[in-house]
């Protein structure tokens, strides 16, 4: 970001400075600045991707350059959305892929999808789930004309499925307005992938715990925690180091059922301790917000132990 | 238990016995058959001094006899007192002493009176307090024309005054209701003085403790717990046995704020063991019951204590 | 309780009666004194079993009664076991059935062995399993001459194994006496099984909780708790009625791990109430001691919750 | 840290600016640097008073410039007490004033005593009290020539009392001993009030306290906690903001026994909330290290708390 003077207007609180010449060429992750000062092809180019088969809408917002904030330019991007007419919205919302669907199957989606689903393995569903999505997507398509859109990245399987359901349930005018909301999720961080500076709020959550020794006095140094999902699969693991630890964070969580696991047993053989009934201690809980940051204050002793949880955000 | 005549056949583990002839005398403390049984003058020579200066109340349901449960006793005195004119009742209310007043300062109170007002050391007011209560009785007697009449038993000095200054804002109607629930109340608890079986319940509460140790697994044998009122007075201690410890029971609980403390330092100071920065632990607590059971259970180790509270009753 | 013949002296609070003439039958359940009393061969026909495969173990102390007390009548059984030659005990130890052995597979078991046996379902091993055990039985034989005998009323099948293979290691000398010992606990439990007033003391262990909820003051009523073994299998379950609840008792522990499952989710979606984050508390704890009291204290709100454990005896 | 010559190297990193002519005048609070280039008289008038009536001390390490840390220029000054005779100990030690003695209410001491002895207002104890002190003073310089010596911030008068009747039993050479290690700290304490960029490190302790809400799973937004002195003195207050928050700080803290208070019963009585019995939770602990962070974490509900205590450092 190395401005070079040159006729602009600047605005008073803008933190990058303006370009004389549009660039043509754009860095892999370039800055809002940049993406302000490319010329049309460029900005078309990188941001065309990030309604799933459908440039125009990147094309329907270049003209109102220079945006303030990524937040602005997706914001912009939803409206055009909005106002084009509804059969327009329905073949933008075609344009998607089935969740689990054939297209998973068969190796057609666009990358940006195909790592979305990945995350939740959804092209490996045995034959009795797959029927399952099967069934549930051609129900979807044909009560309400487009397929089922769904920001994957905040949901595990249990839970996709779980919204699926109810959302069949829904009237025509809830879905088109539902369909719309995750997609603005999904392009929201689609666009913060895609833009170094983004300065986007609200795209991640965290899981992190932090456990005190109540016999000793102190944070519970060299104790193992690890979470683990609603399968037992371990998702992330470390060690109380004094200050807490965080699990998960950088991305939204998944929504569903989680469990920590405090290795407490391994704690207390240390030697000069007993180590009492208590070996790995579970604690189980759900996450519903995606964005929110979930932490657990615990205090451990050989033969009790508290938990506090708090969500915030 | 109804019956009385003679020739009866005498269970060995009965616990009243029927009597054929009326009872001229009776023992000190009674059953109610023998209060049943007894002649009339007996009967308003034990009872006659439940309901203050007014042993009408008792003669009024003498003929009602048998009664089947000191509760149904209990209820026909008071149905007595509610159907007489309310001049009638004013008149018993006048009956009453003032709480803190002069009569007691006199030595004039009943000798009931002068054991429930004892226990607060009303008598024992220095001059500023005195003064307030004057204040107060005057008050109250020249708004409704009778004393303020309070079960003193269920109060501490701070709640008696918190209520007299909240019932002197109440109009009369409600005072005279109000008036004779606590003269319910104050009977109640000496018909269950005067009884032997009376079988009243719901007249006393208690405070009770139960303390486990957090870091050896087992309840904290040993460990001392006290009971302090809102002046750090000392009510009651006791130590952990294992299955818990009762600190006060067998009368109502004055209505106040109390101190629970744990001795959690000598207690850890056992050998082979590190205090911590935990000496006695104190809970603060109110009592707004005086019926109710109130239980603490704590988990404690040197640096760390957890407290649940319940209130039953 | 001494003696049998006529002519006693019997005190006032004694529940069993003496009998003049010994009993040739014995009731299905017989007291202590009617064991006494029996002549020798309906003791011998009642007892005959406690040692697997060796009535003379009774024969050996019939003629030592009256017997005082179970415990006294075990002592005695017991003694006359050391006092045998060892090949006489290492011909007892080879009448008792291989754990999941051929016998148990061949149904040629006792029945006492086919239920303590069966509680673990040892006789419906996998393939893999049970090749083993058949494997662990044939070194240990070979290495001591006798069967791996253990009270398994007091295992799982995780203890059981892990036993199995640290006793391996051992030499005669520790298994002739360990062995006895675990003799020692199967013949226990077997006369208690076998006589109605045996008195007998820490054969049983408990597991039982008791749930505050901190956010109402009160015993969290109507709140189920369940408890699960190391596979997840119900073993029982209760509702919280206001002073704690028994979840299993009566019989010794089973050594291994278990979980402890509050339904928390369920208990806070009462109406009026929001449910946080927790679901089913899980509470993973581990039974070394099958005659101990495990005792768990907990008080729980929406989004935190406090455990202490006890184990006492 | 405006410099002043001209044409100096200015290395990139430096923090502070070497001076090409010796400082005949420093600013009220100057950096090391500034110490180190001053000259020698400037030097001695800045730190003479470091070590009470003794700016020999300082004169002797004049020379030994350039100090490379406050840390060093300490441990000079110190080793400079340690080499010099016991005498010369002796008479600085009796340039000290006594603790609560007559120097004090004469007004005689230096200012930096009357600060430090100020912060325990022992200049104003009442004349049973002043007596003790009086008496304490005079039996520890009879017994060892010199007056008793403490590093008074690190103190409250009741664990001042403490030590000073600990330390009489002890004999010469552990005084002489314990007398420098407390001008240690006191000096240590002095240099870093005179030097702007002193970085010594272990001088402060803090007590800080983060509350959580179990019944609604968040930080306990607006809860106002209190530390107060063993005499119920109100030291510091704050209101939980969502981080927790610190009550003392940037200065030792006073070894003695004080009280946390949790303002609860004003948090729970927000709109649609139950109070509970809990009122003002009050969490009494000792401070025993003065240089130590003590952290409080609680999860508060309204009827039940936990406390967990940390002290690192």
């Amino acid at each position: 970001m190395d401005g070079n003077a040159g006729g602009f207007y600047d605005p008073p609180h803008s933190r990058t400075r303006p370009i004389a010449m549009p660039l043509r060429t754009l860095p892999a992750l370039p800055t809002l600045a940049q993406l302000n000062a490319a010329d049309a092809a460029a900005f078309l180019d990188h941001l065309g991707g990030v309604f799933e088969h459908a440039p125009w809408v990147a094309a329907a917002v270049v003209g109102q350059r220079p945006f303030a904030s990524t937040d602005a330019l997706h914001r912009a991007m939803l409206a055009a959305v909005a106002a084009c007419p509804e059969e327009a919205r329905v073949a933008l919302f075609n344009g998607h892929p089935e969740l689990a669907g054939a297209a998973a199957r068969l190796g057609q989606m666009t990358s940006d999808s195909v790592r979305e689903q990945g995350g939740l393995a959804l092209g490996a569903l045995d034959a009795a789930d797959g029927a399952r999505w099967d069934a549930l997507n051609a129900a979807y398509r044909a009560r309400f004309g487009f397929p089922f859109i769904l920001c994957i990245k905040r949901h595990t399987r249990a839970t996709a499925l779980a919204v699926f359901e109810a959302r069949l349930a829904n009237d025509l005018a809830t879905e088109l307005a539902g369909t719309l909301a995750e997609i603005g999720r999904i392009t929201r961080l689609r666009l913060a992938e895609r833009i170094a500076d983004h300065g986007l709020d609200g795209l991640h959550g965290s899981v992190a715990a932090h456990v005190l020794d109540s016999r000793r006095g102190l944070p519970a140094q060299g104790l193992r925690v690890a979470l683990h999902d609603a399968d037992g699969a371990l998702l992330a693991a470390s060690v109380e180091e004094g200050c807490g630890l965080t699990l998960l964070a950088g991305a939204p969580l998944r929504m569903g059922r989680y469990e920590l696991r405090l290795h407490l047993g391994d704690y207390h053989r240390q030697p000069g301790t007993a180590a009492g009934l208590l070996d790995v201690v579970p604690i189980a809980f759900a996450i519903d917000a995606p964005e929110a940051g979930y932490r657990f204050t615990l205090s451990v002793a050989p033969w009790a132990y508290s938990v506090a949880c708090t969500r915030e955000g």
